[in-house]
C-alpha cells in the first residue's frame, strides 16, 4: 500500500524569541502528516530530522516515482513507526532549505532575502517552532518524539523543554553533544563554503552565484563521515574508475586531477549533487545548531543533572561501526538517565554501515524501534476510537 | 650537543625514467647528512619523509633557534638512531617543494615553471632518485631504510626495488596501501585545492596568486586525521575561545562565520600556517604517490607475494589511536613477511596521540626503536675503524 504524502505549510505571526537572544519575526513551517490523529489526540509522533533532510520523512508525493521520504522504511502503513496506528508529523525546521523560513526568505525588517542575516538558531529553537506547530494542530501532548543524528538531539531537547508534553523519545544514532572532532569536520565544511569566491559573505543570492565549490567539499566530508571504514572498503576498496577484470589493476593514468578511483567519482557525485540543492547559508546554520546543542553545558557538564528533568520513556540506539556518533555517546545518555531511574531501553546495533545504518534497512534495528511503537501504540485508545 | 644541519644539493643530469613511462631530463635533490660514514661505508641510514616533511631531519641550522629537524627526536647524537655511530641521510623527494626539483622549478624542455606539467612520481620513482643519490656519495648498501607513515612506504618499497643494497627497514606508522577512506580525504583535499579559483590549472605560478583557500582546507583535513578522537579531546575539547573559568561554559556568541571553539582556532591557524609555505601542487603530487603505492597491485593482490622478495630484516611500528593508518595495517605487512619467512619485529605502541604518535616523544616507541638500531649498530665494525 502506497502513502501518499502531501506538503503543506503553517504560517506563524507571533515572533520566535530564540536561545541567542534575537527573535523571528514571523515566519513559515512545511510539513507533513500521515496517518490519522485519534480521537483523544494522543497517538501524535513527531520526528525530527537531521542535516539535509525535510519534512518529508514518507511516503511518495501523488504522480512522483521515487519521491519516497527520507525516513520511508521506517515509516508508513504497517512499519515501524505504524501510520495506522500513529499521527506521525515530519516538519522542515527553520533555517532550513525545503520550504520553512530560511536564509532564502525575505527578511521583513528589510524586505530583502535574508542570506547572512538569518538569525543563529539552536536545536531548541527548533524544538519551540516545532511545540507551535503543535500548538496550531491541537496536540497538547506527544505519543512520542524520535529523530537520528541531529534529529535524535531534537528528540532529547523535546523531553528537556517540554517534559509534560512528550511521552516517549526515541534518540538514535545521536549524542549529548558533539566532540571536538565532530566540530573540526563541521568547521572545515563551513571554512570551505564561507571562503567560496562565490559565497559573497552569505548574500550570493542577489549575485545569482551559488558557493558550489564550497557546498561540494563540505558534502564530500560529510560523506566521509556518514560511511564506515569497512563499509568504504567493501564498496569501493581501492577499485579503479570504469575497471574491469584482474588486467584493470594495473591501468594507472597516473594523474593528479583526473578521476583514477571509484571512490573518487562516488564522492565527486555527491558533491555535485548537494551543490545543486542546499543552501550554503542554511548549511552554516544546521552544522552550528549541532555544535551549539549541549544540554550539560549550564549544569556544570554534568548530563545527569541536565537529564533530571526528562521524564518520558526513552529508547536510544547506536550502531557498532558509527564513529560520527558512536555507540559510546549514545552509552553517556543511557547513563545518564538511567541514573535518574527513567525508563530506558538500548539497542547497540551491529552493523557496517557507519552512521549512515539509522537511515538503512537493518532487519535488528527495525525490530527494535517496532517492538518499542508497539507497546506504545498498546497503551493507546482502541484503533476504533479513531475519528477519521 | 647540539647537532648542526647543513643542507647540500646534488646535481643529476642523467634522466630519470618514472612509473608513468614519463621522464624527468635533469634534476636536482636536496639532502643532509648527519654522523661520519665508516671506512667501510657500512653505516649508512636513509631516512625518507612524508608529505609535508623535507630533507631536514635532525639537528638545527647554524644561527637558527628552533630549527629543529622534524625527526630530531629520534635522530641525533646519543638518540634511538644514533648520529655517533650511524651516517644518517636526510633527502627531499623529487616533486616536492623544499629544494629538490619540483613543481616550483624550470621545466628544461619549455623553459618555464613546470606547474601543473610536472609528472605524476610514485614512491617507487622517489626509491629509484634516492638511489641514485646513494650512488653518487658511494653508498653501495645501506645499513637501514626508516620512514614513517608516507616515509615508510619508501622504506618498504626500497626492500623490494632494491633488496640487495639495504639490509634493515623500519617501517613506521605505514599501511601497505591506502584503502578508500584514506583515499577518499586525499581526495577532498585535492578537490578543495584544484576548485580554488586561484589555483588555475596548476600553474598559477605566473598570476602570482597562490590557491591558499584550498592549501587551507586541505591542511585542516590533514590535522583531523593526524590527530587522535581522544587527544582532540583532551587538548580542546568544547572549549570556547578565549573561554576562561566556569562562566565562561555560557558564553556562546551565536555566530556561524566568526570561531567559536578552541577547536576551530587550532585548526584554522595551522591551515592558514600552511598555506603560506607549501606548494599546490606538490600537494596534488604528494597525495597521488600516497594513493598509487600498492606493491600487492601486481601480484594479484597478494601482499605476501608481493614482499616474496624482500630480503632485509624489517622493524614495524604501530600506534593504538592511528585512525589513519591503524595497527591493522601494520600487522598486514607484519603477516605476510613472516609467511615469507622474513626476520620482523613489531611494536604495537599503546599512544594517545593518532597518527601523529610517530613524531612525538614516547618512551616505549623510542626505547623500540633504539633497541633495534642498537642491534644493527652492534654488527658494524667497530667504530674505531671509522674514517674521520
Amino acid at each position: 500500500m502506497t502513502l501518499v504524502a502531501l506538503p503543506q505549510s503553517m504560517r506563524f505571526d507571533a515572533p520566535l524569541p530564540l536561545q541567542s537572544g534575537a527573535s523571528i519575526r514571523g515566519y513559515d513551517l512545511a510539513y507533513e502528516t500521515y496517518g490519522t490523529l485519534n480521537a483523544d489526540r494522543s497517538n501524535a509522533v513527531l520526528v525530527c530530522h537531521a542535516l539535509n533532510a525535510s519534512h518529508h520523512v514518507a511516503g511518495v508525493y501523488e504522480g512522483q516515482p521515487g519521491s519516497e521520504g527520507w525516513w520511508d522504511t521506517m515509516i508508513g502503513p504497517g512499519k515501524p513507526l505504524d501510520t495506522n496506528r500513529f499521527f506521525v508529523i515530519g516538519v522542515n525546521n527553520l533555517g532550513s532549505c525545503f520550504g520553512s523560513t530560511g536564509p532564502m526568505s525575505i527578511n521583513p525588517d528589510t524586505g530583502r532575502v535574508y542570506g547572512a542575516d538569518f538569525p543563529v538558531v539552536t536545536v531548541e529553537d527548533w524544538v519551540d517552532a516545532q511545540a507551535r506547530l503543535l500548538d496550531a494542530l491541537e496536540i497538547e501532548t506527544l505519543a512520542a518524539v524520535m529523530g537520528g543524528s541531529l534529529g535524535g538531539m531534537q528528540a532529547l531537547s523535546w523531553t528537556l523543554q517540554y517534559p509534560e508534553r512528550v511521552r516517549n523519545a526515541a534518540v538514535i544514532a545521536s549524542a549529548p553533544n558533539l566532540n571536538a572532532e565532530n566540530i573540526a569536520f563541521n568547521e572545515v565544511a563551513r571554512r570551505a563554503i564561507v571562503t567560496d569566491p562565490d559565497f559573497h559573505g552569505g548574500n550570493f543570492y542577489a549575485q545569482a552565484v551559488v558557493p558550489k565549490r564550497g557546498l561540494r567539499i563540505a558534502r564530500m566530508i560529510g560523506h566521509i563521515t556518514y560511511l564506515s571504514d569497512d563499509v568504504m572498503n567493501e564498496k569501493f576498496g581501492r577499485t579503479l574508475r570504469g575497471a574491469v577484470g584482474e588486467a584493470a589493476r594495473e591501468a594507472y593514468h597516473y594523474t593528479t586531477q583526473d578521476i583514477e578511483f571509484q571512490i573518487e567519482s562516488y564522492l565527486r557525485y555527491q558533491g555535485d549533487k548537494f551543490s545543486e540543492y542546499f543552501d550554503a547559508n542554511t548549511y552554516l546554520l544546521i552544522t552550528r545548531a549541532l555544535d551549539y546543542f549541549d544540554p550539560a553545558r549550564l549544569h556544570g557538564g554534568s548530563l545527569t543533572q541536565a537529564l533530571a528533568t526528562a521524564t518520558a520513556r526513552f529508547l536510544l540506539v547506536s550502531f557498532t561501526t558509527d564513529w560520527r556518533f558512536s555507540p559510546a555517546r549514545s552509552r553517556e545518555i543511557v547513563k545518564a538517565l538511567l541514573e535518574n531511574r527513567r525508563d530506558v531501553s538500548y539497542a547497540e546495533i551491529d552493523a557496517p554501515h557507519g552512521h549512515d545504518a539509522f537511515l538503512l534497512e537493518d532487519p535488528r534495528y527495525l525490530a527494535a524501534v517496532r517492538a518499542w511503537f508497539g507497546r506504545i501504540a498498546a497503551a493507546l485508545p482502541p484503533a476504533g476510537a479513531a475519528h477519521e
